[in-house]
This record gives structure tokens, sequence and C-alpha cells, in this order.
């Protein structure tokens, strides 16, 4: 197969509508990826003010139309298939993983679309910074901390972060770059202490693959867009979709369209 | 009276309570100024909505629950009283305009605090670029531009710009400056020619004082948080409170709080 990294998005999507399940952390580089997360219109208004509470983890990138599968994130694809792979909620448990929804799909869901930290991973490397979980051919490692969302009607949850092992000599460049993306999580919610999130283990990540460190580096953590799924954990809706995590939507929009300076 | 810029925001707000009303423009200087919109809370989705499709003239600071007239913005404060100047719709028409709405307030208004370009005007002003509408006493100029907002719901209506006359070696200054601090409005939506805009004649502002410009200034556009008051105009919901054009909420956040680098 072509280097996941130089395919374009809608060759990407097509990968994954034909049925190839993949994380999507380095495919299409240089094009933003997003997290899903499909909930009935009567709980829309919830999670749509959810996320503006809770602007790092859950930065919105587009909304759809009630029952519309489609996004202006990439004009022509299809939110129930151009995913690798997809959760599936029945009152806040996982009911099932499967890599097309179109039989799932309801005229009532109305599909988010949340900003990936994958999307300033590009500027990371641009600038040099290594990713070990790229080189290492790894999901990132995510976790649940124990820093509460500000709730919002009926949801409510902890912050997920996704974290990267970052040379210490570059933990300043990798905040100054990442900060300058805010749509996209922005800078670091912590650096240094897992303890000061409430992680025990890093190498027990809670979602994706636990990542190896070289000698030096220095664990950066970022607010993550599967925070949503752990608040539908925690507020159990009756039916909703997500992506899996780590394996997002590719959408045709450029990451360096959500930096702002 | 004390000169305003030096007032701390929770004197300011005791002045509006007691009736004062004035432009907030220079007021408490430093600190966050918003747009206030409350709507019945049928319409609060839309709201939120078109906010999200339409984040450079309105970005949300925050989201009030039903009837509520706090804010986490200002802790103690009551929107129902502490703007100097407020605006009364029915049905998409101006029905009046008080210097308080206790007595209008109602169990069912979710109040949306709007970010607001005061909130850069101190970080042009502390690089030394000058504030036409400030040195001469004035409400800042606002016009409707020819520029359709992305509709929500029920939600749609032209985009309004705040215009400053800013010398033309500091455009460059200006634009990345506020680039800095998406929350509120971010970089300009334009520079130069107020025709691309729609804006036939810069002497007669849609809202706000006509500014003069000084020789060698250019006209600098942003996106202003009056465009939810042009959406009213045009979608027309039964109801709505909204702060009068330039009579902002002065809250307890610092400028500084919203530049993300």
């Amino acid at each position: 197969m072509q280097d996941p990294s130089t395919l374009t998005p809608a060759a990407a999507r097509a990968l994954f509508r034909s049925g190839k399940t993949r994380p999507t952390a380095g495919w299409a580089s240089g094009f933003t990826q997003a997290n899903l997360i499909a909930v009935p219109e009567d709980w829309a208004y919830d999670v749509l003010l959810f996320c503006q509470r809770n602007p790092k983890p859950c930065p919105v990138l587009d909304v759809s139309e009630p029952g519309d599968p489609t996004t202006t994130l990439a004009p022509g694809a299809d939110l129930r298939s151009d995913l690798p792979l997809y959760r599936v909620w029945e009152n806040g448990q996982l009911a099932g993983e499967v890599s097309d929804v179109s039989g799932l799909w309801r005229t009532d869901l109305v599909a988010f679309s949340i900003g990936c930290s994958f999307t300033f991973e590009t500027a990371l490397a641009e600038a040099g910074i290594p990713l070990r979980h790229v080189d290492q051919g790894r999901n990132v490692a995510m976790y649940v901390t124990n820093v509460e969302c500000r709730p919002a009607g009926r949801l409510h949850g902890p912050m997920v972060v996704s974290m990267r092992q970052i040379p210490a000599d570059r933990v300043e460049d990798a905040t100054r770059i990442s900060a300058a993306m805010p749509a996209v999580h922005g800078a670091p919610v912590h650096v240094g202490d897992p303890a000061r999130l409430g992680i025990r283990d890093l190498g027990r990540p809670d979602f994706g693959d636990p990542v190896d460190a070289e000698p030096g580096d220095v664990p950066m953590f970022w607010a993550c867009g599967v925070t949503p799924q752990a608040a539908l954990m925690a507020s159990r809706p009756p039916f909703a979709i997500t992506h899996a995590p780590g394996h997002m939507f590719v959408s045709d929009r450029r990451d360096s369209d959500y930096r702002v300076v």
C-alpha cells in the first residue's frame, strides 16, 4: 500500500469506506482530522453547550443538520462510512465497534465534528519535534483524568487527554506551536506529572496504545476530543455514534487553516 | 467623575446599575467587555449553532441557564441591570431601549455573552496604535455588510463589522495583535476598501458613531458582536433582549485571558 501519509483525504476516506480499519495518526499528512459524535436531536443542545463550556477538549469544527451525514469539512464525504472504525453507544454503554454505521444512522442524529490534536502534529513535525507514537507505529495514548468538565444540561464527565513524550528541550516549542491552533485543542493542559491529572500509570492508557519514552522525554498532555465519549459514558443518552478513539474522520481542511498566527 | 478607564469592572457595573448610560469603549481598561443576546429557550440552540457557524462575528464567551441572569464572566453581576443600555426586541422589531430589563426578564431566557473587539483594543493601545474613536470620545463605528452569515435553523442575517482607522504603517501590527485573540473576533475580515463589504459611506455607520480618519489612515474592519442583533432583525424571534450597540457588559475577565500566544 502507498505510504498513508501521502494519501489525499479522499483516497484515505475511500479506503476506510471499503472496510479498512486503522488508526489515522499520520494519514494524509497536512489535512485536518476530526472526532465524531452523533446524538439524537433532543440531546444536540446539551452537546453543543458542553462543547462551548469546554472548548479545549471539545472544539467544534462542524455541526450537521438532523439526519444529514454530510459535513462542510469535506464535501461529498459520508460520515456513516468514511471513518475507519465507529463506536455505537446505547444508554452510555458501548454496544459495539463497527466499520460502517449506514444501517444505524437515524433521521434525528446530529453529527458533531470535533477538532483533533493530530492537526497540530504536522506543525510539530515540521519544527523537527519527534512524534513517538507515529515513529513507533502506534495510536496516540489517551487517558481519563480527574479533571471534571463544566457540565451542560444532562452532559457531564471527566476531561480526556492525549499524551506525547517530547524531548525536554522542545517542550517550549511544542507549547508555542500548539497554542497557535486553539481550534484543535491549543496549548497543553499540563506538562510533566501524570499524577497531577490523576493518571496512575502512563503504560496503561484508557484509549489508544502505550507509547515508549526516549531518554530525556517529558510527557505533555493535551485536552482530547475523546472527552465527549467519556461524557456519553457518564451521562447515558439513549443512543449515540462516535468514532473509535484514534480512528478519525480525515477532512479536506488543511491543518494550517486552524493556525491563528 | 473618575476617569472611566481606571474604574474596576465592579465599579463600572455599579454605575450602570444606578442608571448611567454611556458607551463603554475605554472603560475599565484591561477587562473584557461582552455583547449580550438573550432569547427564549426554544431559540437557544439556533443561536448557539449560529455562533458556532460564524465564530468570527459571534465568539461565545458564556451561556447562562434558562432564566438565570448571572454569568461566569463576573460572579455577583446581574445581566438584567449591569449593562448601561439595553434593546428589547419583539418579532425582530426594536420595541425600546431601556437601562434596566429586570422587569422584562423571563424564566425561559437564555443569555449569551459574545466576545467584543474592545477586548483587543487594550493590546492595540499598548502597542502604541491609536484608537481614533476613543481619542474622539465616540462610540466605535459599526456597519451592516453584504456578507451573509452561514444560517443555523431559523437564524440568518448579514455580518456586522466594526471599523477602526489605523495608520497605514501599523496595519500589519494591528492584524497580528488581533489575530492572536481569536475568542474576541481575531484578525480583521477586511482591510482597505469599504465597498468590498457593501459599505457605501463610512460617514454613516449603521450603529455607533462616525469616526474621523487622520491623514494616512486605512480603514480596518473586524467582525462584530452586533451581528446577532442583525440576525434577530432578519429572523424575527418573538422576543429578545440585547445590549445597545457599544454599551457592553464589563466583565471581570482580563483581556489578556483571551490571547492565545
